[in-house]
């Protein structure tokens, strides 16, 4: 099965949390189970808060991109189209909001799933969970919107003319 | 001058986002600047979101690190005492809002600023921008709490006994 963000066009898969073509990054890759999505990740040794738990700014990077690779494949859904389909989609977030609910053990693979709350316009809106085992540890809130032409062809990536 | 993070406990000097011991990680360094404190840090080619723009995950750690270490640090001078006395003040996230208000460009040096809205027994709340050049391009608020004894002395670091 296709992850979400394997369809993303080559020039936007360079995000350092989900982008396939990022060598430095995470690499998350979000997969549809149902009505929800599921991005499996398990953190390094050296991803610490203090010893023992995962950090909570990488944290907020599994909840970021598991939420607009959520919202990609939402889009897709709403408009009754297959993922790889053009035009592509690809969101960003407008605003995030993460509450860590318990700290999160650092060692077993990590289970980020998104359920899509809202879609309206060029906006989703994606609750998030993380799991470590049965136990839910971060709950967060996205808001994604579709990436605006500006962010699709940056000053230094536009074509010329 | 010593940044906020210079004084954590060895054990707790271990973050991904702002541990000085973590050669792996960002290490962040949070400094008092008047009544605000700045955490400066250049990102990486690699930590894009799009080209020419920062990660969103990476913004938040920023503003995650940046928020922990300004509430140490309030901490601290709430008790009027020096950052190098003990007991250590050593603040975790409770809950993280980022709002993510345009691009934020990737090149230049960002400057993640923090202040202080609330203190009330061992909760610190912060109030954190990211500008890059004059521009504020992030904005976040985030609740800290003085870190529980679980996680300064989590099972596998706890003394015998």
């Amino acid at each position: 099965m296709k992850a979400i963000q394997d369809v993303y066009p080559d020039e936007l898969a360079r995000c350092f949390g989900c982008g396939r073509l990022n060598e430095h990054g995470y690499r998350l890759r979000t997969y549809w189970s149902g009505e929800t999505t599921e991005t499996r990740f398990t953190p390094q040794p050296y991803h610490t808060a203090v010893p023992g738990f995962v950090n909570g700014g990488l944290l907020a990077s599994l909840v970021d991109c598991a939420a607009t690779g959520t919202a990609a494949g939402a889009a897709y859904r709403a408009e009754g189209r297959e993922m790889d389909t053009l035009p592509a989609h690809r969101f960003v977030t407008a605003s995030l909001r993460v509450d860590y609910l318990r700290p999160t053990p650092l060692g077993p693979e990590l289970l980020v799933r998104g359920r899509v709350t809202s879609i309206s316009g060029r906006k989703v809106i994606v609750e998030v969970t993380v799991s470590a085992g049965s136990e839910v540890t971060v709950r967060g809130e996205v808001v994604t919107v579709e990436m605006p032409e500006s962010m699709r062809f940056p000053p230094a990536a536009r074509p010329p003319g």
